[in-house]
């Protein structure tokens, strides 16, 4: 599983003070603390900031990359932002996002290719948000056929079919589960991603909504996740699912973070 | 979710003693607490009584029907033993198990016409348990043909597709999921039930494989278990489940159940 560490992002409790005050520290520990518990990807966020975003993500990028080795995950719709962030970023990053919008897809290609970077991509176009399988993959479709015909590769792409809550409408777990499914098994090489807490929007017991959806996800060939690596009860849900969907070797990822007390 | 409670099984510790003592209360309390926490059947299997199985299970079935009213779920691969017992019980009874073998087929499935009674079908027949999901679903068809060619109606059997332990082969828990889907799709009005722990045979944190499964399972269709329903844990893993598979509408039992403190 690919986990991409969502805590650096200003509307989180106490990282918008600490970005503004460019606190060093508290950001460095952040990062360092996912990486540890197992990102991939470190996600840097500070779109609340609004005009002063594309300061503050260059910043974030600088401060986050002196501290881990690990690539980030560059998160703003705003191509100034992202261009200047790209700018300052050692290895490949992965830029969250580019969507079907014309306008948007237009502003953003050019920055995925210029630093081959790879490239989240929402199921959704200037028609906006799709609500059933059948028209998320006709959208992502699209995307994944325009994007390549750009140039970028295949493994290169993360399509995020944008789950939307279940208590105003109960398809939408399974729409995502099919949207995933298909989407796998159509463009082998290609990554599935999901953030996962609107899916519980307006629910109790949001944290065992989200994980049951993870584990779920799982099952269906999802191979990237936009979490808090930090959330123990979700962590375990993951390699419980890995173990489960047999993508965990002989479970021996599940063993091992088994024994080292991850997963108790 | 049809929840079968599985407690009263003399496998299980300090339920043997209590069946060879004819220890009513013990049973009877067994029994209550499986059906407030939810249970629409109550197992009963007391096969390692070997030779006594077949006294022990009538008193079983007459014990816990003066306590509770809901049917039971007569848990024998003995003809013998299920006879007695099915003539005890009152209401319509759901006969754990039947199978292709042909031996066992043709001695249960007169009881099964006899009582119409609920089955649970195991996916096997006389070449052994299936390992891959293709193999699942021919023998399971099999057994649904016959059996309904016996006069057995879709609604009434409960196909359960044998997961066997993932430790020792890392597709079983997706052939199982395949499985379901298929059997789901295709005989509309049937059941498929599953016990959950031989998945995590061999493995540490067996309780959080088990429901991580129920949950992948439920998203693949299933409609019945067989588990503790006194585990907390797995009661909060099902009722997410349902709301994200879209089968408990508006969440409506989600949000009950988490009111009334169970998915705390």
């Amino acid at each position: 599983m690919i986990i991409i560490g969502e805590r650096i992002n200003t509307s989180r409790p106490g990282i918008e003070p600490a970005v503004r005050n460019r606190d060093v520290a508290f950001i460095q520990e952040e990062a360092g603390k996912q990486v540890q518990a197992g990102s991939c990807y470190v996600d840097v966020n500070c779109g609340t900031l609004l005009e002063e975003e594309p300061a503050a993500l260059s910043w974030l990028v600088q401060t986050v990359q002196e501290k881990v080795e690990v690539p980030l995950c560059i998160d703003s719709p705003n191509p100034l932002a992202l261009a200047l962030a790209l700018k300052e970023h050692k290895g490949k990053a992965l830029i969250n996002s580019i969507s079907g919008e014309r306008d948007r897809y237009e502003q953003i290609v050019p920055l995925v290719r210029e630093y081959k970077a790879g490239v989240v991509a929402l199921a959704m176009d200037d028609t906006g948000m799709p609500s059933t399988a059948k028209d998320r993959i006709r959208v992502a479709g699209n995307l994944i056929d325009k994007l390549t015909q750009n140039g970028v590769p295949l493994t290169d792409i993360y399509i995020d079919p944008l789950i939307q809550p279940i208590s105003t409408d109960g398809t939408q777990a399974m729409a995502v589960l099919e949207t995933i499914t298909t989407i796998m098994n159509t463009y082998p090489g290609i990554h599935t991603v999901c953030g996962l807490s609107n899916v519980s929007f307006g629910l109790p017991g949001r944290g065992l909504l989200n994980r049951s959806f993870m584990i779920m996800c799982i099952a269906a060939g999802l191979d990237a996740v936009i979490c808090d690596p930090l959330n123990k009860e979700m962590i375990k849900a993951i390699y419980a699912a890995e173990a489960l969907a047999g993508t965990d070797e002989y479970c021996m990822e599940y063993i091992s973070e088994f024994r080292n007390g991850r997963l108790d």
